[in-house]
């Protein structure tokens, strides 16, 4: 499938002079599996930089049935969907919709029965041949920094633009840096049955789609994220010397937990395979930005790094069975 | 180890006492691994009760880290470490209270680091043999039921407190009526090299450190927490017919959820353990507080599966390779 190109920057600029004048307490991130795990480093970011709005990151069922009684006029609410159709994220729309919230939402094609749930909408390109900014997780930042600043009077949103623009050559390069890297993983790790991926801060995210998107869903391996901070309480006493584990090293302010979690590995297993934000030249990128768009960086790294092992195992993946092929 | 037994409302009605009249935007639940989990449920009231008290859920070092400037003089913190001295959760409470937050602490055991970084404190009595209300558990529900009648205006203090009381013998009942289903859980997965368990909402919890502590952590066996809403949207794709899942059935407002993932494994895998609330006699309970009770009870379940599975392995809950042996 070709997608045509979409630029996204002025539709962004659009929405949010739409709200512009209105006043949040909340923002919630709503979404399922993939599309959800591409909202935790906005939440991140509302996190590490807002003083009074919120942010929330639900499962869009959870979403709809915890029914808290702070979705109302004072939330904004975002969700996403690639094809804009999943049913659970298009009803949690309605649902924030009904509830007076604004309802922000965003996907990859037009006309979708998502678009028609919400009040607003952003559609982003396709990861693999849009530019960084024109992707979900490039609106998905525009979109944050544009009501952080809008909210908390934090001058973000040109910021953001800036650097985003200026990642694609990052995200090249880096791709071609780990491209060995990720053909040795699948190599690696094709006959292996329980794999691992940790990380802390905005790259928490990156551990949970390899895992439960990438591998599970897409290689039918099981695989286990792991929050660095909470792998010293509990899980660190599965890992033996032959346990494969990829560990995100980003660049955000909790690094230090992933540092701590890799002195850990390095004594423990032979088999760390490491994503560091380090080694990769973030060239024109500024020092304020780098922690959050290197979630964006790991990302394509560790799409390579499915891609790697799907080839080794000669597992496709788009093989599904179950997913839009039975009931459920 | 003998603990001496605990009675927690009079301390709690103190703390309450003490910080009355301070006006909370927020309110952050932290702590590492299982004392971690103990809190999410507290999470889960806030969000479907409060209409402006927001309240974070987050590991120790991820909250130090991300240096939120929302925790501040309009915070409340609240920390739990059974013995007191997790040294990330006693750095979480330091820095909390140098920003000006109201730090509570909670932990089993007096005159500890955690107590003296916090503001105030709780002590609670060892799960095995105090009173529900006298655990971890129910000082938390205590402790957030009064925050949230005092900053939301919801009445919910004497109710829980009512409620807390009338669930020992629910427990006790339920922990006989389960017994054969742990003996049988544990002699069917004894040899499994993963295994899975499931749960929304307040149950998630029970999902989580089941998981990541009674399996991974005491009997080094691969176990994957999942939330019942996410299951759809990518790791439903492992479930084979040998596929050994913990379904985990509460009484809270997502129950659909663990209803709609249950219908999908009857179908899918022949191996569903399910721990039911339904099932169960809440007796005396009144049903606006079951939801939030069921996780207590479904806590007790769980370590009744860990510690079959343990006998049926001959590998002692106790054991360790790293945690408090080794450095890191």
């Amino acid at each position: 499938m070709v997608y045509p190109e979409v630029k996204v920057l002025e539709n962004v600029k659009e929405v949010l002079k739409a709200i512009e004048g209105r006043k949040y307490r909340r923002m919630y991130v709503i979404a399922c599996g993939g599309s959800s795990a591409l909202m935790y480093p906005s939440q991140f970011l509302v996190d590490t930089k807002a003083k009074e709005l919120t942010c929330e990151y639900l499962n869009s069922n959870e979403f709809i049935y915890r029914n808290s009684p702070a979705v109302n006029e004072e939330a904004i609410v975002i969700l996403c969907s690639q094809e804009g159709k999943t049913p659970e994220t298009v009803a949690a729309a309605k649902h924030a919709r009904e509830k007076g919230a604004t309802v922000i939402t965003i996907a990859m094609e037009d006309n979708t029965p998502l678009e028609a749930a919400g009040e607003l909408y952003v559609k982003y390109g396709y990861y693999e041949t849009a530019d960084p900014i024109d992707t979900s997780y490039g609106v998905m930042y525009l979109l944050t920094s544009g009501i952080l600043e809008a909210q908390e009077g934090i001058p973000l949103f040109d910021g953001m633009v800036r650097n985003l623009e200026k990642l694609k050559p990052v995200v090249d390069k880096a791709k071609e840096q780990y491209k060995e890297a990720a053909e040795y993983y699948g190599k690696s790790c094709k006959e292996d049955r329980v794999l691992y991926s940790l990380g802390s801060g905005s790259n928490y995210s990156q551990a949970y789609v390899f895992c439960n998107c990438y591998m599970m869903e897409m290689q039918w391996i099981n695989a286990i994220p792991l929050h660095a901070g909470e792998f010293f309480h509990g899980p660190f006493e599965i890992i033996e010397k032959n346990s494969p584990v990829i560990m995100l090293m980003g660049l955000d302010q909790t690094r230090f937990l992933e540092e701590r979690a890799l002195t850990f590995l390095e004594k423990y297993t032979d088999r760390i395979f490491k994503i560091d934000m380090k080694d990769v030249d973030f060239m024109e990128v500024e020092e304020e930005y780098k922690g959050y768009l290197a979630a964006m960086v790991i990302n394509n790294i560790c799409r390579m790094f499915s891609k790697a092992i799907a080839k080794e195992r000669e597992h496709s993946l788009d093989i599904r069975r179950y997913m839009h092929i039975v009931e459920y």
